[in-house]
């Protein structure tokens, strides 16, 4: 076995320990004598991995008690209808369009209602996140939507949007558990866990007690209500449960890890050696405003298309995989989540050093 | 490791050859250096899976050309909703209420149009399926809707319904390769495969290619369209790719035991000890019609409740796991799937004889 660094974007690295725990429980979860994919989703068994799982998260995020923890299905694109389905209540909501993932979420709410696009940053190919202390939230909006890291682009907010008032709806599947958050500043707070988290099929929603209700739009499918997934404890149908559990391992390697806190300084410093690094270089250059930069995804390009390919090929034989930028914007892009250890983004920047030395 | 025979519904057991190949390419799958559940779905190791667990299927399912293979998310119940969403072009659909799961297609379609409840075996706790074969299919009904294998209640079609030309719609959830199937008489066959093919969180979608299109009810979501997926072969947005990694091992292994017709024999042979065991029984009956009896899905009652719960607790203390029958109905239920080897039910049929001597 020979592990290579993996800088997928998503799905993306997980834990070697968690993985290696997976495998040995394969066969045999603690003595049950079946695999948690063999497992009924009504069993005692199931019932502690997904409780155990949401304790560990709230404690993780400093849940508060008035938000309900949701684990569905769908990926973060069910979402962008899921949400104005369920909070649209006046017909009207106010998009923030930072990259591709807000701009299909603002084009699938306009099949619901009025979708004000208020701010965006497409004009300079989503390259920084616009000024939002003073934007024109409508009057009728029944939320305002962010995503809140963009991993195509590599921009972060590093600041919430003022929404005046406003209930604040964001996607987080890029830097979902990267740092600490205030979770009493939103009203939903949701991502795909399969870029930080765990394996592709599951999503998780914390969201507001408070928006949960019956008082959905007409022809919402019952799978597609929150109430469902909450009256039910994410149980109302078979939930991805193997996914669940992997989670699960991965929310207690990161207590381990010493929390949120812990892993915001580890990320940092890891991202610090690459920015630094890309700021001095002759070779290549970052694609991002410096304010907006991503702890999580860093796209970068050496402007010449021939040279990128070059570094993109013999980067992978040199064992550090996936760093082609997204098929919409070509270059580079480094994902160096949770589980990327330090040491893969030093292999990184070495080979970058190299790379610069020999093709400048 | 000690493996149990699990007789759960599902997710439910499955083989022990494809279980322990995923444990041995957890932390590196095909030498690519990293899990299947890293693995970024646009990457050529991905397509490969999925390309090849289609390729599988549709040979051992023998699935015509017109038809396509999506691989989705949000289980049958999402498909309660996506169907009428996708197919009711006229506002109305027939259904045929056999069981739980066909009771909550129906009324989750009263969303979308008139749903048509044209026949029932409510009258005896779902213990029968009701003759098909001159029933008042309404004229513009849009289609025929059926639950083909009745997890809770242990009845199967032996025959289709007489759609009288109209497009028939099957849940096979927990029929799904366990025999050979003609595809060409089904408008869309599909099911969860979380009980005979592999873990919860994907459902398998074959759909006639002449019921995809953009003509769908006004307000589904993108997700919900079957166009959507089927134009971008099931990669629209990340799919549960570890869970299409596991069924597509489990079509290698349904391919290795000579496909889906030693299937059905080694299904009929594994029902046949179980049923005629019941049927000499002083102690144990079963409680469906003969001729609608399940291959998979086998309940059973003492007609003592406390007799029932101590049978249960004994059988688990043996490592017979999961025979509780489903809380709407109590009783027991074996469920036999195509993982359960011959000799788990001839410990189970062992067992209960051990148990009738003892208790009668």
């Amino acid at each position: 076995m020979s592990r290579v660094y993996n800088f997928s974007a998503g799905p993306a690295v997980l834990p070697e320990e968690v993985l290696s725990e997976a495998a040995a429980e394969m066969m045999d979860y603690n003595g049950t004598g079946m695999s948690v994919m063999e497992m009924s989703h009504r069993s005692q068994a199931f019932q502690e991995i997904i409780d155990t799982a949401e304790a560990d998260l709230r404690e993780l995020m400093n849940i508060p008690d008035n938000y309900k923890v949701l684990f569905l299905q769908g990926g973060a694109s069910q979402q962008f209808a899921m949400i104005p389905m369920n909070l649209m209540k006046h017909g009207e909501a106010d998009y923030i369009v930072t990259g591709q993932w807000a701009k299909k979420a603002w084009q699938e709410a306009q099949k619901y209602g009025k979708a004000n696009k208020i701010a965006t940053s497409e004009d300079k190919t989503f390259s920084y996140i616009p000024d939002c202390s003073d934007l024109p939230i409508s009057e009728n909006a029944d939320y305002v939507y962010i995503c809140e890291n963009n991993t195509i682009y590599g921009t972060k907010y590093k600041e919430l949007p003022n929404t005046k008032g406003k209930i604040l709806v964001s996607d987080v599947s890029s830097c979902f558990l990267s740092e600490p958050v205030d979770v009493s500043k939103y009203g939903i707070i949701y991502g795909g866990v399969q870029k930080n988290i765990g394996p592709a099929g599951v999503v998780i929603v914390i969201i507001r007690e408070d928006l949960i209700s019956d008082d959905v739009l007409e022809g919402t499918p019952t799978m597609l209500k929150y109430k469902t997934h909450a009256d039910a404890g994410s149980l109302y149908n078979t939930p991805p449960a193997y996914g669940i559990y992997i989670c699960g391992k991965v929310f207690k390697w990161l207590k381990k890890q010493g929390g949120l806190e812990a892993m915001k300084e580890r990320n940092e410093k890891k991202a610090k050696l690459l920015y630094d690094y890309l700021d001095e270089s002759r070779l290549f250059k970052g694609t991002v405003e410096k304010k907006d930069r991503s702890l999580m995804n860093v796209p970068f390009v050496t402007g010449d298309k021939e040279l990128d390919a070059k570094f993109v090929k013999e980067a992978k034989e040199a064992g550090l995989e996936n760093l082609k930028g997204h098929r919409t914007v070509g270059g580079m892009r480094a994902s160096i989540y949770n589980a990327m250890p330090y040491e893969g983004v030093e292999s990184l920047v070495t080979f970058m050093k190299k790379f610069e030395e020999a093709n400048l």
